[in-house]
């Protein structure tokens, strides 16, 4: 049975990991016969959004306990994701994407990524193993391969940032998944696009299928 | 198109809504061409759980904002929630139901319901409108319905003071749906079994699917 990690940035889709998309990918994992463990940074959180409201709540939370939420307990702290335990891993999306795993909501095209999460991508790369990324998460790949192939969608703001990082952007629409077929690099749009949940779980399952038949 | 209220219990299966199934509910009515809005209390939630060691946080966290973390904003506080403007109403499970939709996991089979879902709940029980309950959401139908058919799956603990409450308990497995013809209760057991993802999607659509067929 393929085994893929999973990466989540928080819980929420504005200072963490978007929910329907982190829970769409587990189920598009074990619906499609892999099994997956979860990660997530040790590391406060760069803020806590009200999610009603969009405000700034005074208030620290952890990256890794928060994501525990979606994980049900089961998840373990991203220094502990040895790569060649895996045949894959995913990133889904969420503002925590571009606030917590990367700089990408402050500094734009000129961002930095997390150097753990950027020394265990490059290892998965290095192994020829697909890495995958929901939504905004394609930023990062954008960032660490030069070159990539990536679809964040067709926002044009977003897709410049990308294109500014060395990246060829393919433009999609919902359940679409963009293949870098030489860096193993899929990407899928999800809420980048204005989608509902069935769409989320189309993207979700498309990539994850994608990964699966290069394993 | 049938409308469905869904009233969420905070966000985390320990202190809140269970995330999978609140997320899977979401998507077997959208799925299954019915729509929803979402409900939360506007309420200090009982504790906030640390969802990577269990332990007590020393924090308050408002149920109807976390809540707001599954809904991505698109959220109402409970008191808005008009039975008259929709054809059923589902709750998903979590400790938080226990906790902060009734007292079940204080109180035990002497709990009490939210006065203001109670209130919702006759209400859609008068109007002869279905009324669906996944994981440990059937207490409250057990409380509020005398005589009502019910699931909670196999836990005899659970059973005993379900019965106490003068529920009739059906013992369910994974994915299976109670259907109280009479009362048009409807309940299926999730993470109340220990259950896998897919196992939560397909109870989630299936008391969906039996629900929508008597709207």
């Amino acid at each position: 049975m393929k085994k893929i990690a999973v990466v989540l940035a928080g819980c929420g889709v504005f200072d963490g990991a978007e929910i329907h998309e982190a829970v769409m990918t587990l189920y598009a994992i074990q619906k499609n016969h892999a099994s997956f463990e979860i990660f997530a940074p040790d590391m406060d959180q760069m803020h806590v959004i009200n999610h009603l409201t969009g405000q700034v709540m005074p208030e620290k939370r952890n990256v890794l306990i928060e994501a525990a939420r979606i994980a049900r307990k089961n998840i373990r702290p991203l220094d502990q994701l040895n790569p060649d335990q895996f045949d894959a891993i995913i990133l889904p999306g969420g503002f925590g994407v571009a606030k917590n795993l990367c700089s990408f909501a402050t500094g734009g095209a000129s961002m930095t990524v997390l150097p753990l999460l950027e020394r265990i991508l490059r290892d998965f790369h290095k192994q020829n193993k697909p890495i995958g990324a929901l939504c905004i998460s394609p930023v990062i790949l954008a960032k660490l391969f030069p070159g990539a192939k990536v679809t964040i969608g067709k926002d044009p703001g977003t897709i410049k940032h990308v294109e500014t990082m060395g990246a060829r952007h393919q433009i999609t629409s919902h359940g679409e998944v963009a293949l870098d077929e030489e860096n193993l690099i899929f990407s899928t749009p999800c809420y980048m696009l204005d989608a509902n949940i069935v769409q989320i779980a189309e993207g979700a399952e498309h990539i994850v299928q994608a990964m699966l038949k290069k394993m």
